[in-house]
């Protein structure tokens, strides 16, 4: 089976590339509302998974412990650009639990904003570990560990008990008993594969976790509510996940991941979205995501989430020359019906 | 109609992302011997149809008269890193016909080979337009324009001369009668959209020219002899139409495109190869190409070739997570029947 297209390319007169896919939106009693495409196959969320990689350090006490901050736990769940505003908070927290650099298991990639990664080519700075976009989540993970007191080396390890925490809570939040496939991502922590409409699931409880005890339904709130908060924190400037959220003014939390994964918690609506695209590509994941919101009368009229539904193709001479945009297996009438007036 | 699975990228135990993709292999006497996937749909070459742009500068005398050297003919057939090798070569040439940069129609991006481009920022220097990728194409187009002594303002027009002429050798060279579709390419210039069938036949004529005018047959044997003798040129260091030209070894030019498009000529076999990834990812038209030339047994055992054909994925400590590898669809019994032994 193929999935539809659901974000074209143009150029001139003619279509010229098209990034198929699968969505899943579901409510938080687990019922599916809107699935084109193969949902029930297992997919990476990648870093659409942080929110739930970071849910440990808020039930396990290790936040109130150690006294962490709303962006602190903003950062646990992004892939930050490196910007100081990341990175000089990812330091502070690492010396407040007692660790340093060294002890993220994450290693070094080039800085994502431009300016920050010129300004370190000119005074011939390399990037450590903790530019990785991840470092806040390792951060985490360290601090769950020093608030269990057990060993933090191999925190990224798969059979590490950080790890065995989150792929316990997937089963619990999904119903999936068997054990999740698993890979390892970009940042050497383990990411755990699952149907798209089971993740969509996962995200509606963290829009809406009533049903759920009361210590994973706190925790789960006050994630939602620090990417809401801090949606520079989570990306950066000028990066999808940032524009979507401050567009969306506090009704959306979003969540992009790497080869063509998103994902959206709602919670007026208690929905949770979650998307890959077959092939991979991030400027494919950006506008169905961002075309969904804008079903759901979450983008406003903010100029940049508006960009990021209808993008123009431009050509190195800044003529338009054509155009990113929802193809039509988008243009759905059940998306529109479930949105929150 | 889907198109087949041509690529695919694994991460642990699972298939992460693929890349869907039409291919067409055909013989200079217009016949295919090798079309999965839909081909008969027009599609944009890219910087794949950038042998044909350069023919009339061969085909109208403007190379003879300019004393152009095989250097400079593959610069006007290449998508260049922005090196010294490639600027110094097309500034030097623009001086000679008589213009500037200033006289060049593209607009300025990054260098792509990351050694010059940090050299550029530590320095403070901007690109320019010279180190557009396509600034020998267009010093190609300009130097028609001067030989014919005609108007080289606005030579990147859809009805200036020079690429009138492109456009009629393709109807020639397809027997497409129509005004081929066409939109503006990254530099500025028109790009000819046509069906891959058609293009690859075009590309197996630039292998085997024999039934061609003799002009046509020699500007065009010409063309690929100074593809083949410059790969660093054509390309750039490390970039994949250079890397498997050198694994070629005189036997195969290869020209790749943007959004997903890779073209192949191979001279002793008489034949063209043309392929779209749906998607436009270049990691999967570089597989997908490698791939099909490896089946040809023209890449022999160079390590950097093989490493296109199959590719580790690493994450940010270079460990091997997963790996970018052809899909089944690739392993086809018609491509190596056709292997020149």
């Amino acid at each position: 089976m193929e999935n539809p297209i659901l974000v074209e390319i143009t150029r001139g007169m003619l279509v010229e590339s098209v990034h198929r896919g699968a969505v899943a939106i579901a409510r938080a009693d687990g019922t599916s509302v809107f699935t084109p495409g193969d949902v029930d196959v297992p997919v990476y969320p990648r870093s659409s998974l942080k929110p739930v990689q970071g849910r440990p350090l808020l039930e396990s006490g290790a936040a109130d412990a150690f006294e962490l901050s709303d962006e602190e736990i903003a950062l646990a769940c992004a892939s930050h650009s490196g910007e100081p505003m990341h990175t000089s908070r990812v330091a502070a927290w690492l010396k407040r639990i007692g660790c340093t650099e060294n002890d993220l298991a994450c290693g070094p990639h080039p800085v994502r904003y431009e300016p920050v990664w010129a300004d370190m080519v000119r005074h011939g700075y390399r990037p450590t570990r903790i530019h990785n976009n991840c470092s806040g989540k390792h951060t985490g993970f360290l601090t769950v560990a020093r608030h269990w007191n057990i060993a933090a080396e191999g925190y990224e390890q798969h059979d590490h008990p950080v790890q065995r925490s989150i792929a316990k809570a997937l089963g619990q939040l999904t119903g999936i008993e068997a054990e999740l496939p698993w890979g390892v991502d970009g940042c050497a922590a383990p990411n755990f594969a699952l149907p798209i409409t089971a993740f969509a699931q996962v995200l509606a409880k963290f829009a809406d976790p009533s049903s759920l005890p009361d210590n994973r339904a706190t925790a789960i709130r006050r994630i939602v509510q620090a990417m809401i908060a801090h949606p520079e924190l989570v990306a950066g400037t000028g990066r999808s996940d940032t524009i979507l959220m401050r567009a969306g003014n506090g009704r959306v939390a979003t969540k992009a991941g790497a080869e063509g994964f998103y994902a959206a918690i709602i919670p007026e609506a208690g929905l949770g979205i979650a998307l890959k695209i077959d092939d991979g590509a991030g400027r494919g994941a950006e506008t169905a995501m961002a075309a969904i919101l804008d079903k759901f009368g979450l983008l406003g009229d903010d100029h940049a989430a508006r960009e990021l539904v209808r993008s123009p193709v431009l050509n190195t001479r800044n003529a338009v020359v054509g155009e990113r945009r929802p193809a039509p297996a988008l243009n759905i009438a059940e998306i529109e019906a479930l949105r929150v007036q």
